[in-house]
């Protein structure tokens, strides 16, 4: 396996994949576009960060690329591979989240990578997944997330949907980030082209994941209690970036354009004081159903 | 020394001085009230959480206070200590946070804690400090407010007001979080009683040290785009409590009640994508003149 061209690979489809992405959300959208400026790095790197802000139906948007060729992996990118902490590397990765305008419609965050760290025997790995957010839970929304994951996945869905719910997790306030999705590292399973074919296919599965929730629900009245209440629950996101997520951490500590590392946060965030929903309430329903990890493929599930 | 009566003396004096800022800003406010809910906790501990949100000119400020008794030490609290780490401990401490409404108004911070672990020898030490972020900044409030902790630290002051520079800094943007003012931690200098007045002397001098400030701006004009800039800006002090402050951290990890760790947040917060200030603006002027370290007490300064 060779270095330099397995990187290429995934980094043509991580482009590509990001092209797509962004296409697929701009029309959604109707009014609003992304931005584009990619950013050479020294090493034939390439940083392709684009930003969509202030739209219809999405106030902010995040689709990044990224391919760093570095000289020493910083320790928090090989907490499960220390021995690997120093040595030269490649990193390619695409990351995406949606802050949708409308407090119905869930946030989605999304984020494959691929590192390559040349020692004597390259060590590589996959790692990435996508998790959703709601603010008003909805079973059949959830249902459809799940079920869509599950087809892309697999066999080695129940595994993923599992590291899922344990990744996004706030442990400072007892609660999962979302209702979850599918979470992966390290991955290896069945060498490289099986493993590149694997992430394509999640890769490949976000849009008719998420794209059907979005469109169902964007145009859904809203009461300017209801925006509040989506402001006040993002703050759970940014304390989640900020505080928790490995990938923030290695952002944070890499040196990387720092705008790019933070444009997953919230465009308008509240922290409400001891904000506590009324028992009953669909606000209440979030936490105490949407928000505790089940089975979303088993049927009648009544919230 | 006597462990239980030294804590108690350092409480008392916590406690009446979180009546005293309660009180005078609730008054420079106008219309808001602290919010006041003790709660007692195992072993005679006491949080008393008080919050006061949605004044006139206070759009937020926490103003906590905690006695804790434990069994066994967290790591983040003995960073500099490690071998104290699982002892029992006693820990009391009062902190403040004012977000102000007018843009024009700077937000404050301030911490005064004491711990003190039950090894063979009591090991003890106190902590704290307070500092300035402004969002317009005012040569001569950043006089005035460096001066009265100048005052009330005397021969320390150079060395506090360095400390506190190196503290409240935001690696990842390569910034300052405000214009400083005084950090000190391990404090045992004198001993106990030089140290208890050392601190009281700190935290007597925060409200003659802010509250002209606050008084002088409150009233100030502003435009919508002003209070966007401090939004934005708020930005800043949620990365900062969130991704690198120790008490934050300490807090998250010894499941202190989640909502009083985090009540120093900010109330709104927005992050704008690759925000770049006008070359020359007042905005571009924080940046460039007013978070860089420097000399406040030395006159002639021009921004």
């Amino acid at each position: 396996m060779q270095t330099r061209e397995s990187v290429l690979r995934v980094r043509e489809y991580f482009i590509e994949l990001q092209t797509t992405i962004c296409n697929a959300l701009a029309e959604a959208d109707g009014t609003a576009t992304f931005s584009l400026k990619p950013i050479q790095t020294p090493n034939g790197g390439l940083a392709q960060p684009r930003v969509l802000a202030g739209g219809q139906h999405i106030e902010k948007a995040a689709v990044q690329f990224t391919h760093s060729v570095g000289d020493a992996l910083p320790a928090a990118a090989t907490e499960r591979n220390p021995h690997l902490a120093g040595a030269p590397f490649q990193a390619t990765a695409i990351s995406m989240i949606v802050h949708p305008t409308n407090p119905m419609v869930p946030t989605t965050h999304m984020n494959l990578r691929f590192f390559i760290v040349d020692v004597d025997e390259p060590v590589w790995y996959f790692g990435g997944g996508y998790d959703l957010t709601p603010y008003y839970g909805n079973q059949q929304d959830c249902v459809h997330w799940h079920e869509t994951a599950s087809m892309a996945t697999g066999d080695h869905y129940p595994k993923l949907k599992a590291q899922c719910d344990e990744y996004f997790y706030l442990g400072h306030r007892q609660e999962c980030r979302g209702i979850g999705g599918i979470f992966f590292d390290d991955w290896t399973d069945g060498g490289f082209e099986a493993s590149l074919k694997f992430v394509q296919q999640v890769g490949n599965s976000l849009l008719p994941a998420y794209l059907p929730i979005f469109e169902a629900r964007k145009l859904e009245p809203f009461t300017e209690q209801e925006k509040d209440f989506q402001l006040y629950r993002r703050g759970r996101y940014a304390e989640f970036n900020l505080a928790i997520d490995r990938g923030t951490k290695y952002g944070l500590q890499s040196g990387r354009r720092i705008e790019s590392v933070l444009a997953s946060l919230p465009p308008v965030v509240k922290w409400v004081y001891d904000y506590q929903a009324p028992p009953g309430s669909k606000e209440a329903q979030l936490t105490d159903y949407y928000l505790k990890p089940k089975d979303w493929l088993a049927p009648n599930l009544a919230p």
